[in-house]
């Protein structure tokens, strides 16, 4: 651990205080939205029903199968609702999901608290900033070992979502981080599982439950993160200087309904005509292909995660942004498994993370997820993407953060 | 990790549905009367109330502090509790407190099924056992870097006991383990402050969400604990082969209320005159050097993980054994402060974590915690602990344990 890694907890709580900036509050609204659609289509798809229908706790908040909800369970659950697609929003820097544990924290204080929308927004975009930080800080090391940033750095994002709407004091604050250090978890090895969208609502109700023991009067240890036993030391943390800085701003949305990193090949090709294409050689950042390159998917599921499979989606016409595309019939269809042979995969580390460069019989195509989107452009697409998810409820959920009415905005998650 | 830790997760499902030997058994009998002693004492504390308080959810199990209590907040609630004064059992194998993590985890899934207190006990067996077996697999390193056994592993142990009680398939019984792997956390550098004893609840917790969740469909990666990226792999796991067997028979159970490190030098001393010696030089183990050597605790919490301490109670006639002793009044008694510097505490690598040699003036007395303590002697110390701390219940609820009696035993416990 370097010794700049000793300030991330004082980091951590320059978020919980800070003003954002209006134009990163703007894509946080945006975001939210985003937030609203995937968890309400997640909760549509069914999967985890049973699961939800078994956490029964009454309580203030509301969750996407229904209101008058436990606090710390409407945080799991809509936190697992809304990653339960994989179709929320991703921040490159760290690698994670930052919405789907900020938001569902924020919401439930917010809601137990009485707090405005705007207010949520605010805290929920802090939260989302500091699990960026934690990430950063945290390094690869920690992701490529196999811990879930959008679990583990996203608890820490949720509990500084939390504890700004309760107020907690400094000290509170730090202990809640405490707490968040002995209770985040979540593993890389639960992807293609009902455990990968369980990681982000464990996140949630981690940082809710922290925040609110620590208002308990729960002490913790002083320095959860950094200190010689701490989360960072134990976790594999390179305990990387991180200045403060808004990073939401930067936060990429989902425009297909598949593993992020298949996006910018996607992308790459989104006006060529692949279907009569004889070689389609992939180059894409070497970290993608332990994440999103299954060879020979057979399920819907594992299509999401599969380059060959995507591309000969899109081949074939088919709109790899409907959820529904990706079915277990896609991923057994015929044509569309004899066409993905055509398809080569090569790791080339001269490409960011967030670049791909296509060569369909020699002729290449290249896309940067990282050129910037205006917001104008991003939200049509995020608006178009949540009609296409959730019809004209869409509309009354972004009217309903436009004007900044939290009741209105938590019945409108109930479908 | 090597190849034979492929099988933890098949020796984890050969726990879930073993037949316990009725020596074992004994054992664990005495360990649940320990364990609610425990509990009811730390509940009458105090220092958690406000924390408990906050956990309101209603249902059909019992915790410390209420009856009617949501199952898995009662795990949470009684786990923490029973783990508040540090007083409850410990296994040396892995060096872990496997009651406080099993048990609380199979009474509240008892209390949901209507199972019998035999059910019960056999299920919080067998949970400790798969506990210390976890504890064994992932070795020393996962202790060493930071891990807190009880919670890590003790979350494996809940998972079992409860996957038991539910009567989970194979399959299902490997989902929930596969869930634990995602949930269980817990650090050691919450020792000394209020997050250690949340640390056992915690994991109480996870087993009984684990377990639900399993058998409410929820599904996760197939081999949890042992696979690639799995939870072994993540937290500094040896991955070493564990036989199959019985080590329940060998808990310890504590006869002095501080960390169980101290407990060998304190039996070694316990008919020796100290007052008036001039060098006492303790030999310990070096694991305990960084447990429990504090040098100049100024706490009553911190006196528990101090042998210069308690070897200072002991040669003023403080009873070791009563909870009440460690105030912060004793940490501060200047005749105590002046006496614990004639105490050399030094570390020798030829003793075992369970021996320890004082030298006392020159004389040597030694005590090995390892040296069995037969049935009739364990239970006569257990029933006298349990007395002092509970008074008369203590045998009210021994008789609950002999009549095999749940609702009894469960209404015992609320104080």
């Amino acid at each position: 651990m370097k010794q700049g890694s000793l300030d991330i907890t004082a980091l951590l709580l320059a978020y919980a205080q800070a003003d954002p900036p209006e134009d990163v509050r703007a894509v946080m609204r945006l975001s939210l939205l985003d937030w609203a659609a995937c968890g309400i289509a997640g909760h549509r798809e069914g999967a985890f029903r049973p699961w939800a229908d078994a956490l029964t706790g009454q309580g203030p908040a509301t969750r996407f199968d229904r209101a008058g909800a436990m606090v710390a369970e409407a945080a799991l659950v809509n936190g697992t609702l809304s990653h339960a697609l994989d179709y929320d929003d991703t921040h490159f820097a760290h690698i994670g999901h930052p919405s789907v544990a900020a938001v569902p924290a924020a919401l439930a204080i917010a809601e137990a608290t009485g707090a405005s929308l705007a207010h949520m927004i605010d805290a929920a975009l802090v939260g989302a900033e500091a699990s960026i930080a934690v990430g950063l800080w945290l390094g690869r090391d920690h992701y490529e070992i196999g811990f879930h940033q959008t679990a583990t750095a996203g608890a820490f994002g949720a509990t500084v979502a939390a504890s700004r709407l309760l107020a907690l004091s400094d000290d509170q604050s730090a202990h809640a981080l405490g707490l968040c250090s002995t209770m985040a978890s979540g593993l890389k090895s639960q992807f293609g599982t009902m455990g990968k969208p369980l990681n982000a609502g464990l996140a949630a109700r981690t940082g809710v439950e922290a925040a609110l023991w620590a208002q308990a009067g729960m002490t913790s240890a002083a320095d959860g993160l950094a200190e010689p036993l701490g989360f960072g030391a134990t976790h594999h943390g390179a305990g990387a200087d991180v200045p403060f800085a808004w990073r939401m701003g930067a936060v990429s949305h989902k425009f297909h309904a598949c593993c992020h990193g298949l996006h910018a090949a996607l992308e790459a090709v989104r006006d060529v005509e692949l279907r009569a294409a004889t070689a389609v050689v992939v180059h894409t950042h070497p970290r993608w292909m332990s994440v999103c390159n299954q060879m020979s998917p057979f399920t819907g599921l594992g299509a999401k995660f599969s380059y060959r499979h995507v591309l000969a989606m899109a081949a074939h016409d088919q709109d790899t942004g409907n959820i529904a595309a990706f079915s277990d019939d896609c991923a057994a269809d015929p044509a569309l498994v004899a066409w993905r042979d055509r398809v080569l995969v090569s790791a080339d580390d001269s490409l960011t993370e967030m670049q791909a460069r296509v060569v369909v019989d020699g002729v290449v195509h290249a896309h940067d997820l990282d050129a910037p989107l205006p917001l104008d452009m991003r939200q049509a697409r995020i608006a178009a993407k949540a009609r296409a998810l959730v019809g004209a409820r869409a509309d009354e959920i972004a009217q309903a953060i436009a004007d900044d009415d939290l009741t209105r905005f938590a019945q409108l998650l109930t479908s």
